[in-house]
């Protein structure tokens, strides 16, 4: 039985899924579902690959052994190194197995890339606490972020992938009547990849945000080169290694995919963006670095760049159900997501609640009531903040009081007691006047919150959707129990293509996008100009090439 | 009835012809097909149009008359005027009517473009007159290429855009399990279009390339703005009248199309790309303000530029008829179309047919021959070169022998009995050596065949990659009877992007792609970034973005 074959069902299933945007997950997300015993399992893996070399990867031509990673809960180097490669070995290694890869037929890619994915399963809690130690999420975020939801991710690309590659015949008989006589000519069509894709990696969600390049260019024939952030390599590498070994496995060359580890006195993802015969790149990180890939001639690049993500509150029902919810949105991985909301729009006449108008400080008391019951909650509040990934974020929070704003909740170091060395820090409320925009308008990347006073609801729609069109926004959570200014509010930020999650409460948040139903940035404003998975993100890998011979 | 529900059926059956590719034409090319009258009418209709202001566009808020047209055929002005704008009076009316149009739901905006087609058809015969009087085109082309053709394409655009729009659901109820409780949000997806959609048409084919841009477009809730080439208007003018007297009758703003009649000495094109609420651009025309439009920032651009076209000779069953095939591609409308062949690339030692080797010299004899013997025939001659269009193509024509090249057939003034004013200059051959690339590496726009002696076949072919690569090209014809040849011919072209037309005969020509299966330009070689119609071509002109709530 061929690897498409015994993957026939995964493949059908999540076809259908993307289709019907119904919920759909590949990949269960707790980690019960593995089993009793891979818990443990997991951690004494993680264990053994710390402080030495990391010698899963293909490593023929490499000219060291680099590494630099630190646990943020630790505050202890990892230890670990990985073979480092000049950028020739890497591209030339990249264009044979380009040469080879483009070969192979979809059905086959499809079966090997969703065997690479069953593999990688096998080590969600390995990557689970690799991914723990090295951005700070919480190991519950880690463990979902970067298996079961990044599987999802990945296997949704694949798929969106398969779609598009067999959405028109391979061969067909054309035949033109003329009169009468007709002409008929034999006619095929090829889908030829672009070449060899570079996808570079962000330190926050090194896999989720990965996977969907890296196997968007693997099924439609062309190669990969990962750049992983220097200080977040290891869960990116395991997976990398698992692409390997199972391309190896199967008979194709495993460097196919291959692992360009850099530092942060050496970086590499400029060179190779420039190389010439680089021609997709997909891009996690920041909005100046991304700017500028995107101006490099005859390269098709993805990015998801940065956002200003707002909170429009206009009305609700139920106070607290709205603020639980929002203060866990913004307290999560201490607001280092791309989707954490950042400005808070509150008409300066209060806002509605259950028909009772509720004041704008009674509104703003409430806000910081929940985020401080959030993060001093001794069962929630360690765990749902996490750790920091960079240093530099705790220098922000600590410097944004100092912004020439009012200061509502000052950030605190909250104590984590399983990690005492943790790089922790509480969100910080900040109030900003609805003129004072060069503030406000700039993402502020960690536990920063800033509530901005408007003179009503039409206001606070005006400005949150300028941000977005002008500084990007990846999220927006509205409340609105008002059904015209529910209708504005979706077609406003809609025309600055951003998604509107409206009266969240309970057990979702604004902050998550599934697989194979969200699209994860819209790709229409400054955040990113690509979208996880829409066609385009696809079909721009690859070009249609038709040849036709008299018959 | 609806509109939609009206034309449910062409619809359904151009969906259906993308997607299997085999032939499909929803209308017919020859004009007998339009009844016994319609020629006759059309010419009449046709004549009424000829030294007078154009009345049947949208004129309000119209600073002036201007248009500066000539007949190839007469050498005489057409005497046409057509309203002007100023950019402003253009763009502003173009936001408020994108403003409308993007809320028209997808099945009332297909239903009132395949309307439009509809109403376009009934004037094919004066639009045929007025690209031919324009253009240069035999009447038979012109009728063909502007009328059912382009009409062809233009369905085509639609229906993929249908495709499209409605590949995922408008409204789903996502529930997602979380053990014994679930969360359940409405989600709902919108196709957010661009903005303002910019159109520019180049002299040639002011029809068939500019409706795919148009029609993919306004499919996806653009608005638009038709810049023709100042020198050929009246065809596309009698286009977008329709398409804005159809408009109106539907309740919608006509001027969602807006037509942009500029002059040489006051070019508008550069001012309206550069223009911020134009944010989507297709382009046809020269490869250098192709190059500069792909360079702006924030817009969406797709162009067909210049390629450098080749023919690889390499074996064959039948000599003459190859060469009558070839000899007609070279001479259809005096080589002035994007798909004609320039460089044929023909080994030293000849090539093989019927098993026989036919020597290098006899060979280029034989292309001599047939070009001869084509264009000097008294039926076929003048009607299968028709007119140059533009003054600058005669002469780089004549200034082609002052190249440092063997002249094989000098071109010479054909009469054309109808027409004894008509710009008309027959093919010119030319012998290069394969070293001197400086020379053949350019499109040479017109009856310009240059002949390339290589050592080999696989010479040939590397060249012939090269050159694609490097310069662009838009088709590739190959005649081998080898079928090692052939799959390296048909594997390195599509490594260089480019389709190949294998051992063509008869009534088809290399020059022609049809609608529904051929994609005209691949978008992967330097000779255009965008393809008709391939699903690039749409998913780049609206975003997607989804809305959830809590239900």
């Amino acid at each position: 039985m061929s690897l498409f074959e015994k993957h026939k069902d995964i493949l059908d299933g999540a076809v259908k899924a993307i289709h019907a945007r119904t919920f759909y997950a590949q990949y269960p997300e707790h980690p019960k579902a593995y089993g009793e015993d891979a818990g443990a399992n997991g951690m004494e893996a993680y264990k053994t690959l710390l402080g030495k070399h990391y010698d899963e990867l293909e490593s023929a031509g490499s000219n060291g052994q680099i590494g630099d990673e630190t646990s943020p809960y630790l505050n202890e180097p990892l230890g670990i190194t990985y073979p480092s490669f000049e950028i020739k070995t890497l591209i030339d290694n990249s264009n044979a197995a380009y040469n080879a890869w483009r070969k192979v037929d979809a059905e086959e890619r499809v079966g090997i890339l969703v065997e690479s994915l069953e593999n990688i399963k096998e080590r969600f809690f390995e990557i689970g606490y690799a991914t723990m130690h090295t951005t700070g999420q919480s190991f519950m975020m880690s463990f979902q972020a970067s298996g079961p939801h990044a599987n999802d991710r990945a296997l949704e690309a694949i798929s969106m992938g398969y779609d598009e590659l067999t959405r028109f015949p391979k061969n067909v008989t054309w035949e033109k009547p003329m009169g009468k006589i007709s002409v008929t000519l034999q006619k095929s069509w090829y889908a030829i990849p672009r070449g060899i894709g570079l996808v570079i990696g962000c330190s926050t969600f090194p896999i989720w945000n990965s996977v969907p390049g890296i196997f968007a260019d693997l099924v439609t024939g062309n190669s990969v080169i990962v750049k992983p952030h220097p200080k977040v390599i290891l869960p990116i590498a395991i997976v990398v290694a698992e692409i390997q070994k199972t391309f190896k496995a199967n008979g194709q060359d495993p460097n196919t995919i291959q692992l360009a580890v850099d530092t942060a006195d050496k970086p590499l993802a400029k060179e190779l963006a420039e190389h010439a015969d680089v021609k997709l790149i997909d891009y996690t990180g920041n909005q100046e670095f991304g700017d500028y890939l995107e101006t490099l001639k005859d390269k098709v690049v993805f990015t998801e760049k940065t956002g200003v993500n707002s909170v429009i509150l206009d009305s609700m029902d139920d106070l607290d159900a709205a603020f639980q919810n929002l203060a866990f949105s913004v307290s999560l991985y201490s607001g280092q997501m791309c989707t954490a909301p950042q400005n808070f729009f509150i008409p300066q006449s209060g806002i509605t609640v259950g028909g009772e108008n509720v004041s704008y400080d009674d509104v703003v008391q409430k806000l910081k009531e929940n985020v401080t019951g959030l993060v001093n909650h001794p069962k929630m509040g360690a765990g749902t903040l996490g750790a920091i990934q960079n240093e530099n974020t705790v220098t922000r929070v600590n410097e944004a009081s100092k912004l020439g704003v009012n200061v509502i909740l000052n950030t605190n170091g909250v104590e984590n007691e399983e990690f005492p060395n943790a790089r922790v820090c509480s969100p910080i409320i900040l109030e900003v006047d609805a003129s004072k925009k060069d503030i406000y308008e700039k993402e502020m990347f960690g536990p920063i919150v800033m509530i901005i006073k408007t003179k009503d609801t039409n206001d606070s729609i005006a400005i949150a959707k300028e941000m977005a069109q002008k500084h990007g926004a990846i999220s927006c959570a509205a409340y609105t129990t008002d059904k015209g200014v529910k209708q504005k509010i979706g077609e406003e930020m809609a025309l600055a293509y951003t998604p509107v999650s409206f009266n969240l409460v309970g057990p979702i948040w604004v902050n998550q996008n599934a697989a194979f139903s969200d699209f994860h940035v819209t790709g229409g404003n400054p955040a990113g100009n690509a979208s996880f998975t829409n066609p385009e993100f696809i079909v721009k890998r690859f070009v249609w090439v038709g040849h036709r011979e008299i018959a």
